[in-house]
C-alpha cells in the first residue's frame, strides 16, 4: 500500500501548468500521539491554492501539495477518533493518505463531517464556500430588500451560494458567469438575471441596462476588468465584499493594473471591504447552521463539477483557474 | 458700480487652462423677496470644481463659475440678515456681488460667519476644509493610540487638518506632500515623518520603510500614484478614506488607471470608503465646535496662500490644481 503525494516542484512565477507538481510514492505513515490517518475521499481545489504556489507563501519545493478534502479515519491514536469516521480538513493535501492532528485550533482544526449530508458537502455548500458565501453577503455585502446585488463568478462554488443568499434576504440578483450553460444554471436556482463577460462587447453598459438605479452590493469572486465593470456602476452607499481575484490569479498583486476605483468611491460613497473567511471561523456554527437548514428546505441549490482520480488533482485545478469547471470543482478518489 | 464675473466659456476636456473661463461685467443686482446681496470678500478654490467644469455636472456654459466664499452684506430684504453682516456659503461665485438666499437647505445654506475668528477662517480651518478632515479621519479613518496614519497631501488645506486631528487622536501620523518647504511646514505642526513622492525614486519602499508595522488609517487626497504606493503597504484591517482624487482630476473616472488594491484587500481585510463632506452636515455645529476649540488652544494650526485680486481667481484655482498653492488656497477680493 503506498502513499501517492503531489509535492511542489518549484515555486511558481505567472501562468501555472501540470509540471509545477510532480508525483511521488512514499510509505502509507502511520499516526503519532493524538493523531490519525485518514484515507483521503474527496479534495478540494480552490482559487486561494494559487496563492500558496508563491515564494513567501510558506510552501517549499518538495513539500506535499496543500489542500482541503474529506477522508475517512483508518487509524487513530486519539481517543475521539475511530476508524470509519469521516473528517473534513485544510490539511488533507493532495495525496491518498494524510497524517492530521484533530487538535490544532482555527482553520487547521480536523472537523467530524455529518453523517446527515453527502460527504464532499462539507468542501461545498456545507464548507468553506458555503461560509465565504454567507458571511461575506451577509456581514459585508449587508443586502435589503430592493437591493441588486450583483455576483461575479456566479456559476462557481462560493457565487451561486451568494446569489441565492441575497435571493434570501429578499435583493434582486445578477449574475456574471462566462458561457451560456452557466447562466441558464445560475437563472434556474432563482438568480433575476445574467450578463455573458465573455460574449458582452460592453460590459459596464451591459450591468447598466440590467442595473439601471446602479448596484447595491457587489459580491466579487474574480477582480480583473469585470471587477472594473461592476465598480463603475456602483450605487450611492454601495458595499463591496472583495471575495477572489481570480481572473488576475497569475499575476502578483503590483502586476495588478486596470481602472482605480477613487472616483467613483466619492461619487457614491461606497464601501469596499477585503473579505477572508477565517476571520469569520469564530461563527462557524452558527452559519452551518443556516446552510444546513436552508439546504434542508429545498432552498440552496448546489452544482458539482467532479474530476475522478488523484493523477488529475492538478489538471482539476489548472482546469477550475481558467473557468472551465462548471459548479464547485472537486475531486474524487 | 459694476459686478465683475467669470463665466464658463466651456466644458473642460483634459487639462484646464484659463480659457476656460471669460470675465464679463454687468450691473449688481438687487436681491429679491427673503434674499441678500453680498459683497465677495474671500473665495475658495478647492479640487472639487474641477468636477463642475464637466458637461452633464450641471453648469452650463455662460453660468457663473461657482465656488463657495465669505462676503459682507450689503442690502438685505431677509428679516434676519443686516447690512454689515458676515455670510459664509457655496454660491457665492467668481464674481464681486452675488444674490444669496439665505433659507435654502443643506449645504447651500448661507452661513453666518462668527466675528470671533478671521472671516476666511470659515473657508478653511473653521469651514468645509476642516470638517472634511475631522469627519473623514474621526468616523472613516478611526484613527486610534499607536495606529501609523498616512496622509496624502498633507499640506494641503484639508491634509495639514487631517493630520493634526490624527495627532490629537493618539495616533503617528505621516504625511505625503511635494516640495522642501510644504514638507518643513507639516513636520512643524506635529507630523512625525515626512515623505517627498517629487523625489521619492520607489515612494512604496520608501512608505515601507517609514511605516514599517503598515498603516493602519490612508487619509488619500490625492489619488493617483500616490495612493497605489500607500495601498500597498496597508496594515491589518486597515481603514482608506477618499477623500479626493486631486492627480488624476482631468482625466474622466474611466481613464483612471493604475494598480487595483483587490489583492491587498483580501490580503489585510482593509476597508476603503468614498467619502463626501456633506453626508455629515447634519454634525456640522458639532464639527466646528471642537475644531474651533483645538484652535483655541493651539493645537489646530493653519497655513493659507492668498491670491489678490479677481482678476486672478483661473489663476488660483489652476495652481491649486498643480500643487502649486501651499496651505489652503484662497483669493482676497
Amino acid at each position: 500500500m503506498k502513499n501517492r503525494q503531489w509535492t511542489l516542484a518549484s515555486h511558481a512565477q505567472g501562468e501555472v501548468t501540470e509540471s509545477q507538481w510532480t508525483l511521488v510514492e512514499s510509505e502509507v505513515p502511520a499516526p503519532g500521539p493524538a493523531q490519525i490517518l485518514v484515507r483521503n475521499l474527496w479534495l478540494s481545489v480552490d482559487p486561494y491554492m494559487r496563492g500558496k504556489l508563491n515564494a513567501g507563501s510558506g510552501m517549499e519545493p518538495g513539500d506535499v501539495m496543500m489542500g482541503g478534502g474529506v477522508g475517512e479515519v483508518v487509524a487513530s491514536d486519539h481517543p475521539d477518533w475511530q476508524p470509519g469516521d469521516l473528517a473534513e480538513g485544510l490539511s488533507l493535501g493532495w495525496q491518498d493518505y494524510a497524517v492530521l492532528t484533530p487538535d490544532l485550533p482555527g482553520p487547521a482544526k480536523v472537523n467530524r463531517v455529518d453523517t446527515g449530508v453527502d460527504p464532499q458537502a462539507a468542501l461545498s455548500w456545507s464548507g468553506m464556500p458555503g461560509l465565504t458565501a454567507y458571511f461575506a453577503m451577509l456581514e459585508v455585502g449587508r443586502p435589503r430588500p430592493g437591493d441588486t446585488v450583483v455576483v461575479s463568478a456566479a456559476a462557481g462554488a462560493v457565487g451561486q451560494l451568494a446569489g441565492q443568499i441575497a435571493k434570501l434576504a429578499g435583493a434582486r440578483v445578477v449574475g456574471i458567469a462566462g458561457s451560456g450553460p452557466k447562466l441558464q444554471w445560475c437563472e434556474r436556482i432563482g438568480f433575476d438575471a445574467m450578463i455573458d463577460y465573455k460574449t458582452s462587447s460592453d460590459l459596464s453598459g451591459d450591468i447598466a441596462r440590467v442595473c439601471p438605479e446602479g448596484v447595491n452590493v457587489f459580491f466579487d469572486g474574480t477582480g480583473g476588468v469585470v471587477h472594473d465593470a461592476v465598480m463603475q456602476n456602483l450605487a450611492l452607499a454601495a458595499r463591496v465584499a472583495i471575495v477572489g481575484r481570480v481572473a488576475t490569479a497569475g499575476a502578483p498583486g503590483s502586476a495588478d493594473i486596470g481602472m482605480r476605483a477613487s472616483s467613483k468611491l466619492i461619487e457614491t460613497r461606497a464601501t469596499v471591504q477585503g473579505f477572508v473567511v477565517y476571520d469569520w471561523w469564530h461563527r462557524r456554527d452558527e452559519g452551518l447552521r443556516n446552510l444546513k437548514k436552508w439546504h434542508a428546505e429545498g432552498k440552496l441549490a448546489f452544482r458539482e463539477d467532479v474530476v475522478q482520480g488523484i493523477e488529475n488533482v492538478p489538471h482539476a485545478f489548472l482546469r477550475m483557474m481558467r473557468g472551465e469547471n462548471f459548479g464547485k470543482q472537486l475531486v474524487a478518489l
